[in-house]
């Protein structure tokens, strides 16, 4: 019997997977991946994550993690290997986990997300053509959301986009005299700051730098500092005044005199930045919506009306409703008296459409059996 | 022992007699109401509702259906009347309720939601003045939802409006060229045409009606009609040719050829209509608000981004963020890809703010038992 990716046990092991794939150190280069392996029955026989550049891939840990009994092909090849990630087909520091799957002569692969890689993706297809049964797509959006900055990298060759903002349930950021403090809550700003923390940098525009002169830290509460800082970026044409609130910040502020996104995007990469937090104005948040290059929204919506004038998003490049920015549904968490919702554009996250695809005979060979 | 509102037994009571509540007719001119009586162990020894005009009150009915041991004043002092509306203070076809639970001798009353009625208020004081224990704002959330339609009656003399409108996240409701179809999914379609039956009348401005030309029937997913139909009812100064497609609605349109929106709405009322849907278009909707006539707000939220100029929402006069119209936190539900938010004006609801409020000396007689 071959384990299919819609049977209870293989998606169990799926979640367990990305739960070990969480043990493993975030960030750049390498993405955190998990492997469990499953013997015919479902029962898991081995696990295994990766640890961090240089270290075994987390198929080789988990088929290292293997007992005695599984070191033959004969009965490897009743097992089914769960990995949150394509199995890579190149050789970097260590060697390639299709080549190791199929010299353990494991006989199935399910996976949820494919590497897009140019260099590491096409390892599906290598398996498949060495006979394996290999089927994608389970859990994909959970994992994509997961190493979503790792897939825009090996994507886009750029750093992974958040694009925030908070507004109104109508849509606005402002009353028309521009005051804005505060539309959401305190549970929803602190939220705000935790995302802070979490990125590289965050971008604002020099509208917005000038207008409310922001420190651009993550802040706790209570106002101290939270430990670690993004990078604060502006953007734009208008020069930044010596005394602005960002030159206190504990990182040194990057100032990009321009409107190139995708140079500004690519300057970061190049510094080491894999994600960055879009924190508006409008028009700033507009035009990176506009260059195709927001890979998740999250809006915070508060329960109060505005109307007038001072929108959160203005102009988008839609003339007509066919070209409407489709969004994935959203993901909605309330936060005191507020909600936050996320979701990612539809178009930047070609990975997500991989789910339900199967790559594989795994039908075919189902039958058979 | 006198049973306190914030006891599980009173809560579940109050649960119960909510659910009881809606065994009666819906609709004017009487609320549905709701009546649980329990013993001072929390256990029910009465249930009771009201079953329509020129039958018993629900409390009533409750101590209709008492057994003998509880009709006399030593046992009946240590019932608690649990009922979803302040008892009723006035003569009508039947007698006030609260002198039936005087001459029953029940100790303590819990009610969810103030009367707001001028003839019909006053039940609460009356049972104080007469030394019952009485609380008042148990479930009151959930209970004035349930019966809003009446309350707002009680309160302004007008039918109740709910403002419904569908928009991207960003708050649009069409792309610049005016193209709308389809922003929300099917699930979120059906929905607004399940509410558009539940009320008595679906107003539109003429800006709408002439742009769209809209049928305003409640229609099930394959076309053919439901069968209430609400009232087609148009707003504005321009006129509606003789072919537009309201004109075949089951029910006659009313065309009101003005912008006073108070009178539109005691126009109506006077017709018997009590719960009126605002469909838009953003003009009117936005008019509503102005005019402070907005009981509640259903925003369904796509999963789009639109940017432009066509708001759901335009102009609501809040000038500076401390004229926020604010919102009580939002219910929300997903319909497909779509969420549904509902609100309401905190300011139309007084009713709400008695939430968590205590009427009544029951502290003090708390502590002396």
């Amino acid at each position: 019997m071959t384990l299919t990716q819609d049977s209870p046990a293989a998606v169990a092991a799926m979640a367990r997977a990305l739960e070990l794939a969480g043990r493993g150190p975030s960030g750049n280069p390498n993405p955190q991946v998990g492997c469990v392996i499953l013997d015919a029955n479902g029962e898991t026989v081995a696990e295994g994550w990766h640890q961090g550049a240089g270290t075994p891939h987390a198929e080789v840990m988990a088929i290292a993690n293997l007992a005695p009994e599984w070191r033959n092909h004969d009965n490897a090849r009743q097992l089914t290997a769960v990995v949150t990630l394509e199995p890579c087909n190149h050789t970097g520091r260590t060697g390639p986990c299709a080549e190791a799957i199929l010299s353990a002569g494991i006989g199935s692969v399910i996976y949820a997300v494919s590497d897009t890689g140019v260099a590491s993706g096409g390892g599906a297809q290598r398996l498949m053509d060495a006979g394996v049964t290999v089927s994608g797509g389970l859990l994909a959006n959970e994992v994509s959301h997961f190493i979503g900055p790792w897939l825009t990298f090996a994507r886009t060759g750029r750093p992974h986009v958040i694009l925030k903002w908070a507004s109104s349930l109508d849509g606005r950021a402002a009353a028309n005299d521009g005051t804005s403090q505060w539309i959401t809550g305190p549970e929803a700003r602190a939220d705000v700051h935790v995302r802070r923390s979490a990125v590289d940098a965050i971008v604002v525009g020099t509208g917005t730098a000038l207008a409310d002169n922001p420190s651009l830290t993550a802040r706790y509460p209570d106002g101290t500092l939270m430990l670690k800082q993004p990078i604060p970026v502006v953007v734009g044409k208008r020069s930044i005044p010596a005394d602005a609130a960002l030159h206190a910040h504990p990182q040194s502020p990057i100032i990009f005199h321009g409107t190139n996104l995708d140079l500004l995007l690519h300057e970061l990469g190049d510094r080491g930045i894999r994600t960055v937090l879009v924190e508006g104005g409008p028009t700033l948040a507009s035009a990176f919506i506009r260059a195709g290059l927001v890979d998740e929204v999250h809006a915070y919506l508060a329960p109060v009306l505005l109307g007038g004038s001072r929108l959160a998003l203005d102009e988008l490049g839609v003339a007509t409703i066919d070209q409407a920015i489709r969004l994935t549904p959203f993901s909605t968490t309330v936060l005191g008296n507020d909600v936050r919702i996320i979701a990612h554009p539809i178009i930047a996250h070609p990975a997500a459409l991989h789910h339900d695809s199967t790559l594989s005979p795994a039908t075919a060979t189902k039958e058979e059996n």
